[in-house]
């Protein structure tokens, strides 16, 4: 019993550092001959094993790295290689966000016409092409489709339009179908967000295939194909999983990342930095995007290489220029009026809004996806997707508002009216006299107030469409249709305000800000506020938003507005409903996601958690010299546990160290075979053999044990063996009373745990 | 042996949770009994107890909710406690910095002259009050110190000149020894940066009276002194210190973070993210700041509350405005020309300069500061400073670049030459013909090129200034002077850059970018691009350095270039010498800093690192049932140790449990006057007492023992090792092997074994 206790230590550190050195000899790590390091699919990693193989890894690689040229070289390569594969994740990234962005561009417009002479050119392109045209008058060169179709029809007909009205539905019900099956044939992952999923491998799960090239090209296919179908999606939250999955197959040229799943995890990182980075050309605010919301693990030495990233893919894309602007952001805009103070109430109320409309879509949305999952319904996903596409492209026909592209809707929405501007939103009755003079306070025309029915329309039906359109098996993301929903509710509110200030303009409120006759209310910057609201509250981002927000609009000075409604967004949602769309997802899903945000609230302590439970049978082990091949052949015969405590003996069982099943399996076939190792030699997992001894040779598995297992013990709390979980990223951990094994806490039984005290059923956990 | 082992697991996860309820009854937790929670100066804290206590404190909160409109009141305002705290400390931040930025902003006028109708004024607003007068055009109103004293020789003559420079030098002496005084007398603390501290106190450790109210005022006082001295040093850095005083104090207002050292660094990193926020008007570079540089442990849910306390503070700052210029950020830049391609060669070339500079300062500055520490310059810290103060002002007078207060001369070296500039760096051979029309190529003039050699002179001198200032007892920040020697660096790079490509205009590089006539490169640029490249060599940031210059300078459009020379800056000066200004400050000061960035390179286990060596004594253990009381007492008397495990028995060292030797003491001197207790007694940590009994009653000590001590074999890599450490704040870790006790490794053994295997002194570290 103090076999192992005094034995001599080695004489010094760097004796002792020696000696592990060479009994770990380098060509053990090099080659993986256990097999280890490889994960089975719906696995969890194990992250402190995986880093500490990356240290021994690197200081290989150092230490050879005086042995000639190439060594050297192999050693630079080394050293550079993280910053090598962010670079072409970066290039990669941007690239093919130019080029769905360019396809998006051309197929949608492919819905109402062509362009016969030059078929790849859009509408905008086309005209631009062949004569200066101003926005709005139509041009030659563009045919739409019943015109090319020869129809005698003129343009102004009733007729034509039906003719138009079909093309348009044709088209998008095509693009959704065409969409759909290649999804459903080739890459059933490439549906959906993807971020929930992302969230889920980065926190340290295994999804084989999720992040790989078939569901990338059928993601960057089927986005084009989707957003074309003017479907109620949006493209940016996809382009994450898009360069998550880039990031995921260029890992492989790096064996450093590629090999070990703890570190690719640092690429991946970066590379949704990236994804967030071409999606609204916001590289800082992807960073942040990558830290708040996706990373699980996340270095700070990450940090800067994800920023890096970040900004490559945003310049790769911005030298593109798939929009034919220079600016870097989306919705550029460039208010006149600065906001005055008591406008903080309106953006208050925005906020309570954006909290109240983002619970109703998570509930409802939800709602629909369990129904989806239980129903027969889950059966259909090509019909439900052309059924949607159908009934989107039929409703939204009418109404200019839904017709047009969701992003330029936003872009309308954040806009100011300026001199010339002939959208109907902007039908004020005031006279412009100059570009530079201040615009003045002007009472709304009646089509602003059609508008604001029209607008309270798209409002309603974005909404329901949406609730319908998130989960269906497309690609599909939902950051833009949540900021319409509150850009459209933004707008409307300032609207209003600007006509209730028109109309009170000596209110004592508004007196101070007011007092001259300029406007000073500017609705535009109401539907950002909203927009950034309701976004808020469907994903509850935070200071990722505020910054992808003034990115997103090059505008520094409205930081203040933006972080009121999103504070509100985010309590008021908080406060109705726990979870953001994403994390409800998760949960639906039942993806094994240990959230860093969430505090454990419960007294309970480690022994309620562990396996056995009360009146299960003790927990299996393997005693360091008294078990044999045959019992441990049995044992892996009739169990199923990933990994067996090895203990001193039976009567006294003082934990020695952990084998991993996959470990013993790998021993025994490779090992069973030597000098007469019999069903019946004893198994030793001790240097030291037991006196007096008996029987054939023994097989010697010290190798592939684990001497320094995680334990805690039975009175732990809860708390601090999730922290660990979290932090340390581990896998299970041993459950020790005295130094005498007790149990073992797997993650699934931490997750397990939570949901039983949250009152779930805990069996909904996928995982192995 | 297996007394505990089969001990009867409560009946269910509810029934126990119920049990452990009710033994920690609310009394025990609400009355810090023990004296628990409290640590002794210079002492380590222990996050996952902390953590725990908070969590039990914010349960019993909880229950109570229900019982009364008071006990609900209490809950709600528990729950806003941590906002209500972080706005107070926004707005206290906001109004210091601004108090202190008017102090500085009319005493470094004072040393020239003075307002006598309004003394209270500076000379702008001086001469802003009673007269319209341009800048440049000296006021009626002011009055040169020669001028007060009725000197009758005229402002134009020579002697007038040396008076004023007398003066000048005379009241910066004076101002640099009031506060070299006020810091000596009152708060010692009140000296440097106060960052290196700030990390080391954020990363878990005591300093008592380093963020008092005494340090507060005097570090406040005196910055506004030091800055007025003409001192080369900033106030940037030192107000950090301010802000997280401010967080100190206002946190005892909150018993929630007051009473709890894990949670009170909540506040402290919102303060200090307010701190960056109000030094250049930067929230989210505060925050980005306060995660990368400043915060040990920063849950991500606090990253929101340092964004709103930052935001408040910048807020407040703005709405006082005492700079009186509308813009919230301090070097407001707006270049007309966008910047060419080509040009990252010269960003490129100035951060390799930016790095080699830094290193150079860093390793200076590091010697001179071991120099003082050890030789007898280090007693006269007041003279020091008055020598200082005198040679800064003696040498800084005849230069116009070093004689302006730093922070005007980056303003002026960032901003581009404009029409009716008349500045010497903006003395080119053109005409301006009209506000909007672009500039022109021009030819520098003999002005320009004098400003050179100045800024050159200007350069020398203040990195030798710095050198010896960067250290004295008086409050100093280091951004400022390293922003200037960039800053000064990039204006001479970019007025060479734009002369070249002046007599080249058709080298093939400069070609494309340059084709017109029009000016194609801005030395502002450049001087804002070598400014961010020499800060970031000194302090090694890399984001938040970034997002700070631009949310400085207000311009989005040159992230590339900045990130190109930070990038540069940074790896060139990692490859010089390994640390940043603050970590080699920590390290010179001995302060126990686990940095979270560096890695672990070594291949030792726990054994290598933990006490007892090899050689030495068995570790000090008490057994569960067999010590007796006057034992314990011995043990406390004749050791050091903050703690000691508790095991089975002598023979069978098994570890139970750790007790501290804090709460031995007060449990021993509160407990053993009980009945019958005799120093003879044994202490019984366990509740089964041992048969057969003899000897008087036993005194029974399981409330104070943690039965939960995190342990870690002796075979755990340091590395691993190490992660526990950063990750889960752990003030110490039991070692064992089989279950059996072999050794413990404090925070400091972790600090000292990395040390000695760095090969320095281990015992240079400051710790109990």
């Amino acid at each position: 019993m103090t076999d192992n206790y005094d034995r001599t230590r080695s004489d010094s550190i760097v004796l002792s550092e020696e000696i592990r050195l060479f009994e770990s000899s380098p060509g053990d790590e090099d080659t993986p001959l256990h097999g280890t390091g490889q994960y089975e699919d719906f696995h969890t990693i194990d992250w402190q094993r995986d880093i500490a193989r990356d240290r021994m890894r690197h200081r290989n690689v150092m230490k050879k790295r005086g042995d000639g040229i190439w060594n050297l070289l192999c050693g630079i390569q080394d050293a550079w290689s993280g910053w090598l594969c962010v670079l072409l994740v970066g290039i990669a990234a941007g690239s093919i966000a130019a080029v769905i962005d360019i396809g998006a561009a051309w197929m949608k417009d492919l819905r109402e016409g062509i362009c016969p002479q030059a078929f790849w050119l859009n509408r905008e392109h086309c005209c631009w092409a062949n004569e200066a045209s101003f926005e709005g008058v139509p041009c030659n060169q563009w045919y739409n489709w019943p015109e090319v179709f020869g129809s005698n029809l003129s343009s102004d007909s009733y007729g034509f339009s039906v003719l138009q009205c079909l093309f348009y539905v044709f088209w998008s019900v095509a693009f959704a179908g065409i969409a759909a099956m290649l999804v459903h044939t080739f890459a059933p992952y490439a549906c959906g967000s993807g971020i929930p999923e992302i969230k889920t491998i980065l926190s340290g799960f295994i999804i084989r295939g999720y992040l790989g090239k078939w569901t990338l090209i059928i993601k960057s296919v089927g986005l084009v194909l989707a957003v074309s179908a003017g479907l109620s999606l949006g493209k940016e939250g996809p382009l994450v999983h898009v360069a998550c999955c880039i990031g995921n197959i260029l890992a492989y040229a790096f064996p450093k990342y590629g090999r070990n799943e703890a570190k690719k995890r640092e690429i991946l990182s970066a590379a949704s930095a990236a994804g967030v980075s071409v999606a609204f050309g916001a590289p800082i605010g992807g960073v942040l995007f990558s830290l708040e919301e996706v990373s699980y693990y996340f270095p700070l030495k990450t940090l800067w290489r994800s920023f890096f990233c970040a900004l490559v893919a945003a310049s790769v894309l911005r030298s593109i220029n798939p929009f034919g602007n220079d600016h870097l952001v989306m919705f550029y805009v460039k208010y006149t009026t600065p906001w005055a103070f008591f406008e903080v109430v309106p953006f208050l109320l925005l906020g309570v809004m954006g909290g109240v409309l983002a619970t109703i879509f998570i509930q409802c949305n939800l709602r629909w996806c369990r129904f989806r999952k239980t129903s027969q319904l889950g059966q259909y996903p090509i019909i439900e997707v052309v059924v949607i596409a159908l009934v989107t492209a039929l409703l939204s026909y009418p109404n200019e508002f839904t017709r047009m592209n969701t992003s330029d809707l936003i872009k309308v929405l954040f806009s100011q009216c300026g001199i010339g501007d002939v959208s109907p939103l902007c039908d004020y009755k005031r006279n412009f006299t100059n570009v530079n003079t201040p615009i003045e306070r002007a009472e709304a025309g009646p089509l602003v107030y059609e508008s604001m029915w029209r607008l309270g329309a798209a409002l309603v039906f974005k909404m329901l469409i949406t609730i319908f359109t998130f989960g269906i098996k497309i690609p599909a993301g939902i950051f833009i249709p949540s900021l319409a929903f509150g850009a459209i509710t933004g707008r409307i509110v300032g609207v209003a305000m600007e006509q209730i200030v028109f109309y009170n303009p000596n209110f004592w409120l508004f007196h101070t800000a007011c007092s001259t006759g300029e406007q000073c209310i500017t609705p535009g910057l109401y539907a950002m506020v909203g927009a950034a609201a309701c976004l808020g509250g469907v994903t509850r981002m935070t200071v990722s938003l505020v910054v992808i927000m003034f990115e997103l609009t090059g505008s520094v000075n409205y930081i203040v507005p933006l972080m009121t409604s999103i504070m509100a967004a985010k309590w008021v949602a908080d406060a109705l409903g726990k979870e953001g769309i994403y994390d409800a997802h998760i949960n639906l899903n039942g993806y094994p996601f240990l959230d860093v945000k969430e505090e454990f609230e419960h007294t309970t302590i480690a022994q309620d958690a562990m396996q056995p439970r009360r009146g299960e049978n003790k927990l299996t082990c393997i005693t360091q010299d008294g078990t044999t091949v045959q019992e441990i052949e049995e044992l892996l015969r009739t169990t199923g546990h990933n990994g067996f405590p090895v203990v001193v003996s039976d009567d006294n069982p003082c934990l020695v160290g952990f084998v991993l099943r996959r470990d013993l399996n790998i021993a025994l076939a490779t090992l069973s075979t030597q000098d007469g190792v019999t069903s019946g030699s004893r198994v030793l997992f001790t240097s030291v053999a037991p006196v007096p001894w008996s029987g054939p040779p023994p097989l010697k598995l010290t190798r592939i044990l684990d001497l320094a297992p995680v334990t805690v013990t039975d009175h732990t709390p809860m708390e601090t063996v999730i922290d660990m979980f979290r932090k340390l990223g581990l896998r299970q951990t041993l459950v020790t009373r005295n130094g005498k094994i007790l149990g073992i806490i797997t993650k699934k039984d931490v997750l397990r745990h939570i949901k039983l005290l949250a009152n779930q059923d805990p069996e909904s956990v996928l995982f192995n």
